[in-house]
Order: C-alpha cells, then sequence, then structure tokens
C-alpha cells in the first residue's frame, strides 16, 4: 500500500455537503461522477495526494443510504492506492481477511476496487484501489 | 489544509489491533504514545504521507470508549496538517465552524491540535494539527 488514495465520507445530500467541505478544505470540488454499480453519486475534493470522496446515495436501498440510516453522516471507508492489486488482494486474502470482491471491479475515478469484509479489519471498511490502465 | 496527516482509528486493545493492522498495512507500528490530556493509549503507523494512528481508552469514561459505546470500532477523525494553525482557526471560525479548543493544544506524535466540532462538518470528527517547533 502507497497512500492512502481517499477517504469515503458518506453524506446525505451533496448540494449541501459540497459547499460545506468546499469550505473547510479550503478548495474546490473537483469532479463528481455517479458510480451506478455501488449505486451512489460522488464528488471529490482534493488534499495534497490524498482525495476526500463524499458519497450520496442514488437512491434509498444503496449502501450509503443504509449506512446513514445506522451509523450517520460521517467517514464511510479508507481507499488505499496499491501497485498491483492483484497481488495485494491474495496477499491478504493468505494473512485471513476477508475479500468482499473477489475480483477488483471498476470504481469511481478510473480506478479498478477491491473492499475487505470489516469484520476481518476491527469495524474498519477498507478499500484497495489502483489506477485502471486499459 | 496541505495534506491528510493521519487518520485516527478507535480499537478496543490496542493488543490484538496492532498485530492485525502490521499485517494489513503490511508495516510496522513505529511508535506507541499515552497522551494523558485525551486519556488515550496511541500506535501509529505509515502509508505514505499519511499516519494510520490507532486510538485505545485508557479508562471506562474517556472519549475513545464513549465513541466505540455508541458506534463501535472503526474511524473516529481525520487529521489534517495545516502550516499556521492559528490562521487556519481564525479561518474556519470565521466560516461558521465550531472549534472544540479555543487555542492550540497539544496532542500526540509532537503536534499542536485543534478539533473541529462534527455539528458543524457534517457529523466528521476533524482535526487540525501542526509540528510543535517549541
Amino acid at each position: 500500500m502507497t497512500h492512502v488514495e481517499h477517504i469515503g465520507i458518506a453524506v446525505k445530500n451533496l448540494d449541501q455537503s459540497i459547499p460545506l467541505f468546499e469550505k473547510l478544505l479550503n478548495t474546490e470540488c473537483y469532479k463528481k461522477e455517479e458510480v451506478e454499480s455501488e449505486k451512489v453519486q460522488t464528488a471529490f475534493f482534493r488534499t495534497g495526494k490524498t482525495k476526500i470522496e463524499l458519497l450520496e446515495s442514488l437512491d434509498d436501498t444503496g449502501v450509503i443510504a443504509q449506512y446513514i440510516e445506522k451509523k450517520g453522516e460521517g467517514i464511510h471507508h479508507i481507499a488505499f492506492e496499491v501497485s498491483d492489486i492483484r497481488s495485494e488482494m491474495k496477499r491478504l486474502e493468505g494473512l485471513g481477511f476477508k475479500l468482499i470482491n473477489s475480483l477488483p471491479m471498476p470504481g469511481a475515478d478510473n480506478k479498478m476496487v477491491c473492499f475487505l469484509h470489516p469484520k476481518t479489519t476491527g469495524g474498519l471498511l477498507v478499500e484497495l484501489c489502483m489506477e485502471n490502465k486499459i
């Protein structure tokens, strides 16, 4: 894992949260992107090498809607950049971590991603991500 | 805010969580430090420019114990490095963010820190931190 690529934050309403985070981080949102497979609309901000990714659920049944229902708005996951996602998945699985995705899948911002199950990471939702070179 | 300086993660038991995060992050814990004012024992890992800080409460009444009681183990706060903490506190207060600390206070890892109230940051506990040059 080379660095923290982004921190995902669950929000109820991007229209309210984008101006709030622009003020907080003192930088403008540089991209909005829908990830249909995850039922989320995302918004990105840069802070050094780590992006802040706001996540709003596209409907009431998505994972972000469920998360907010249970825990309220706040930090949803941490994503670590890796240089070889398949070998990192293999390394972690060999150590007993449970992968949510058996294969890398397309994520936001041109990444291939894989999530680890929070039950095996002390409650933390961890994402591995690698630039999609295809 | 120059970058994400660290991510604070609330854990019940460092003796269990340190080996878990060493395996997850593929790096060794490089420091443990008690912060008496916050009633926590901390443990640090490096991943690029961002540290992962595990936090275990020193007793049942500390903020980390209360957090775990309410929300379970998981991400507790994000800390952003700033070049001038007093001017950043002034900027944020002027924009309507509520500061938990009216003055910078000593934090772990030789930092001066200030927390922002989650009620004004969309549920996020945000820490500003600056290298303590004294």
